[in-house]
């Protein structure tokens, strides 16, 4: 047995232990908070009210969440795109740990092709100490059984196992092999999806909770939006007819749906009872589409102040809206300006939960303490970033300056001074030798306990996949025709 | 352009010209009856009442479509199991025409695995001149999307797309690898399945009778029961309780249930009108199951009088229950000795519907004739069968004899004598040597247009895409631990 699987059944024996008896008997007395973490897909920095002066996209409710919480100033998230953040974000470990630096591609028949089931999701952790925990919308963490929602710590889900979805309803085709198209899913059965997904997935988070019990919860809202495809209701995009851009006007709506979703699950608390001993985090899991080369005619979402967005390793691509919001223990709005990561979310749930995480496993930093103002600076002193699929690509940051490299236009290598050039403006390589290899040996050292990446793109997996069918028929139709024509006697 | 392509392309147009003319001019008179091909799964040829002096398994509603019609008593199918001999009775056409002879595996992702797009099913044909057609239950023809029975020649499909599936309301999981777990479908959507998958199928059948407009349909209910999982209402079961074989029950009840699913079906016909002007087939696509050496346990099927069964080419794996019943064209019950084949049905149903067949593609003989007792005589001077995927498995047999080759205990290769051994007791190779040498012969001319067998065996096939899977992650950590670990400097 190995390691890590020693420390997983220790845990689940601990936290066997605590579930049992650590709180049944005090059930009533269980102030442990309910856990919402509202996840945004390929959202713009500047495309909700919260970090924007302008005030093109509506979102008044999340808006109004983050006058009543703390906006985190300096949110990031593990990795700029999807599966890797939400890897990260879920374990609470920089996904770097177990190789996992590349999306998931959807497919029921790869046991290798999904967050490896070693790993413990903080849903896992929450769900041995009496939480209940759900997930709705998108998982994009692997299709085969083993790697689906309800093998990996969510006892309730729906939504899709895919990377996104089409948005309208009866957009769907039980036989697709691409899972955008396959049917919204509750647990294993086909579920209805008869109004746009992103309120049919609110409107399901909102029932959940309203159908919720003494229990704590935990819920984990998966928007895929306002990830492409682009697709809203008419209405709401006439809303937005004002905007230029029809990309944007759709993705305007997008974001402008999320947001009275949103609502609808505030709503559902306040109407339960639960509004004020819940703990809400929202973010994006990376920044918005920017017209890199990769995608030059991606340009609907608005990642300023920041350069670049979705991919790179700029603050547009990983410097995201980040909130988190608690009327039982925020009494009054408030920025904070220490760095903060998707990695904390896990932490700060596991410790409020009282959940097991004597494994060490956990990256993230415990939230609490300041978001109550008992602590102040800032959580991490450091934060990393690796994309090793392609060339070498990396960044550190500290609360004073960032050293990364990535091949995009005028960058490469670049340092940039975060106090006096926070947006990333003037690329300062090589100025500042000392700080730049203060980083350089902080990276280093975290990259150590790092394996190698093991997932290959998914245009390359599918690729390979249909090279296999391919040669595998060739085969077939060599044998054939290889084969002696029978001559019975 | 190649010529099947040129053919199929001529016989669109001459459809086209025909489904827009030749009948809307004419379409209150429109008096080609509808067809109703009802397929059994595995079922065995003692196990109905027609076939049966016994009564051990009730099936009523069977035996009264038998005494008012039709019953053909050396009725055949083309291969001894379900994917072959599907793609011939929907084609119209030896299988081995196309070299497919063996069971397509249900994947959505390989666009090779299914019945090959050039082929035309006879729904296809009928639909050309105005049928509605529809499919009910087992596709098994291939599950990537140009495979489904949408694009073979179906308007309406309520089903599933694998060789069979289980039998229990809410027995689906939507991300499952396995078809027989994937959720039934309308078309492309998920469906309802909330009572027995026996009776779900018959109620959507009765239901799309009873909805039919005044144009002529063509309705193919391929039922998977009586095949595997055993699996049937308990009550049912019941009354089967005194069979000794506890599998035996089970199976009797899932055609006990088959059988009052036909009687729902027909009770929609005369509800509607349609009743006496609708032919209807019944057959099972191939002999139930054997305990030969292959799968010891499956004892529960019974093909008495013949030997063997399902994957068999004695009569038990191919000679088949099957009937035909149209009260406008057969005003007595009569049972019909000719050499009858599942390749008939299309011919039949394209000659009744008046459909192109100038191709010259099917294989099969026009029925009605002989049916109407126009006729008499055999339609086959001859019927054929081949397994190619292992070794030369083959048979050919005429109204006299029958000569084979099958590894099978006491027969390998054989003679039989099907006047005075219809049963096969009495393996008389080489003492006919003239009758054996004409039939060597026939099966050899026969031969000569087919194509060699491309399809691997299901179990093979799963064995390659596993290793495959297994390759390409072995492939990935090898070329994550080669990786030289990054140093920033």
């Amino acid at each position: 047995m190995k390691l890590s699987n020693i420390i997983k059944h220790l845990s689940y024996a601990v936290a066997f232990f605590c579930s049992t008896f650590c709180y049944s008997v005090s059930a009533n007395a269980d102030e442990r908070p309910n856990i919402i973490v509202i996840l945004a897909d390929d959202l713009g920095y500047n495309d909700v009210g919260f970090t924007n002066s302008s005030t093109e996209i509506k979102t008044p409710r999340l808006n109004e969440l983050a006058e009543n919480g703390v906006t985190f100033e300096n949110g990031y998230v593990t990795h700029p795109y999807c599966g890797p953040s939400r890897a990260g974000l879920l374990t609470g470990r920089y996904q770097a740990r177990f190789g996992m630096e590349n999306n998931v591609t959807y497919t029921p028949y790869d046991p290798y092709m999904g967050l490896p089931t070693e790993e413990l999701t903080f849903a896992e952790r929450l769900q041995k100490v009496g939480y209940k925990t759900s997930i709705f919308g998108k998982w994009h963490l692997g299709g085969a059984p083993k790697f689906q929602p309800n093998n990996q710590g969510f006892d309730y889900f729906y939504g899709f196992l895919d990377g996104g979805h089409m948005y309208m309803p009866g957009q769907v085709h039980v036989g697709s092999p691409d899972g955008y198209w396959l049917p919204i899913v509750r647990n294993s059965q086909p579920a209805e999806f008869n109004e746009y997904l992103t309120t049919a997935l609110s409107r399901d988070a909102a029932q959940y909770i309203k159908r919720s019990g003494n229990e704590p919860f935990m819920m984990y809202l998966s928007y895929n939006a306002p990830h492409a495809p682009l697709q809203a209701p008419a209405e709401t995009i006439k809303k937005y007819s004002h905007i230029k851009n029809k990309n944007r006007q759709i993705y305007a709506a997008m974001v402008d749906e999320m947001d009275q979703g949103i609502g609808m699950v505030v709503d559902a608390l306040k109407e339960k009872g639960k509004y004020k001993n819940t703990l809400i985090f929202f973010l994006s899991d990376n920044g918005g589409l920017y017209p890199d080369s990769w995608w030059p005619q991606y340009d609907w979402a608005d990642n300023a102040p920041f350069r670049h967005g979705k991919v790179a390793l700029m603050e547009g691509g990983v410097h995201v809206p980040f909130i988190a919001h608690w009327p039982n223990k925020i009494k009054q709005g408030f920025k904070f300006d220490g760095l903060v990561s998707a990695l904390d979310i896990a932490a700060t749930s596991v410790a409020l939960a009282k959940a097991d995480a004597s494994d060490g496993l956990l990256e993230g930093v415990n939230l609490e303490p300041y978001i109550t103002k008992r602590k102040t600076g800032t959580p991490h002193k450091a934060l990393f970033w690796r994309l090793e699929e392609a060339d070498n690509i990396w960044a550190v940051r500290t609360m004073t300056g960032k050293y990364m490299q990535q091949g995009l236009p005028g960058v490469d290598r670049a340092y940039f001074d975060m106090v006096n050039d926070p947006t990333e403006q003037i690329n300062a390589v090589d100025k500042y030798p000392q700080k730049q290899a203060e980083l350089a040996k902080l990276w280093n050292e975290w990259n150590k306990n790092n394996k190698e990446n093991i997932l290959r793109q998914s245009n390359e997996y599918k690729s390979a996949v249909k090279a296999f069918y391919e040669q595998l028929n060739k085969e077939d139709n060599q044998q054939a025709n290889a084969r002696k024509k029978y001559h019975v006697n």
